[in-house]
């Protein structure tokens, strides 16, 4: 069982290390690693020891082969279809976001309840009375809540009886999911929340 | 000192009670907080007796007073000034986010290399090379960098030689900065890694 703060760690090892990769950069000691993540070296061993320590004593980490194996620990070794419920600023900023394809993650289409445009960024705008269907004859891995924060948890109930297993939310909302469903939150305010924590503290 | 982990979980303490005090619950028990949260209560007790414990035992938290004392920790109780600098998808998403100024963070201006438009959702976008002056003549709480990642380290360096102190960064890469300035990181692709991750790992 990996916990919750080395999964939440894992994503900027990726990161950082494919930057590293497309620079091409050939290997980095765990000191390095630490250093940009502002984490010990220590825990770096530690975290990366997890899922199989690739690294090697007076050598560290072959970048590229880091890197590869990173991507399949964190399941981006294959594509992901995704809908987008809600088309409001987050929404709409969405359909524009050219990383997720870099990263095999497709957008297929964004739900609305007052749909304006046909498409925004070319991604098709359904109303959503037609997500039902939608989702009856498209696979769909990711659903993407981006909706107000009184619909949020409508809207995940009635992804999870349409047969989605992942919800990414955007809304400032907690859902509430039955097992075998997973949510992953994104929320800005609380983002901001610990920024202003912060902020406060910084004297 | 106050571990990271707590100060992760207070905004969403934070949120959940400003939800039960906004529909006009009186009091909360742990067991309660804790269920909607996804913890344990005794976490929840736990994480709460670091900031002085406002619970009484067989009576639970008074709504308001705990909302208000979270806000107070979290250095909600005062008032913010931001920029954005970067008005692609995301900057442009944020000048329209109404959340903000609820919780009394006011974006005041957007800064762009190549500023199209005059004005977004009625913030004034200036051009980036005016950044300096603007900065010298307008106290600035928070800066938003949601540049393309290339150019995050370097819109970062000239904000803090400007003075500013607090940095909430939407670009997907890690910033450094010198003792004495706060980063907080909102990264997208991060969030999406963990989802995929649990995807990933649902079976």
């Amino acid at each position: 069982m990996i916990s919750e703060a080395v999964i939440k760690r894992l994503p900027r090892y990726y990161r950082h290390i494919k930057h590293l990769a497309d620079s091409g950069v050939d290997k980095v000691s765990s000191n390095k690693i630490a250093t940009v993540l502002n984490i010990t070296a220590s825990q770096v061993r530690q975290d990366l020891c997890n899922f199989g320590g690739f690294g090697q004593q007076g050598y560290g980490y072959d970048v590229v082969k880091l890197k590869n194996e990173l991507a399949v620990i964190l399941g981006l070794d294959k594509e992901y279809d995704m809908i987008i419920v809600g088309a409001g600023n987050i929404g709409r900023a969405l359909t524009g976001y050219k990383g997720f394809r870099d990263d095999g993650f497709y957008v297929k289409a964004l739900f609305d309840i007052d749909p304006r445009c046909s498409s925004i960024n070319g991604i098709k705008v359904y109303n959503m009375g037609d997500m039902k269907q939608y989702l009856a004859d498209n696979h769909t891995d990711i659903a993407i809540i981006a909706t107000q924060k009184d619909s949020a948890q409508s809207v995940a109930d009635e992804l999870i009886s349409a047969g989605v297993k992942s919800i990414w939310n955007f809304a400032p909302v907690e859902i509430e999911v039955p097992d075998g469903v997973i949510v992953e939150n994104i929320s800005m305010s609380e983002s901001l929340y610990v920024l202003s924590y912060r902020a406060k503290n910084n004297n």
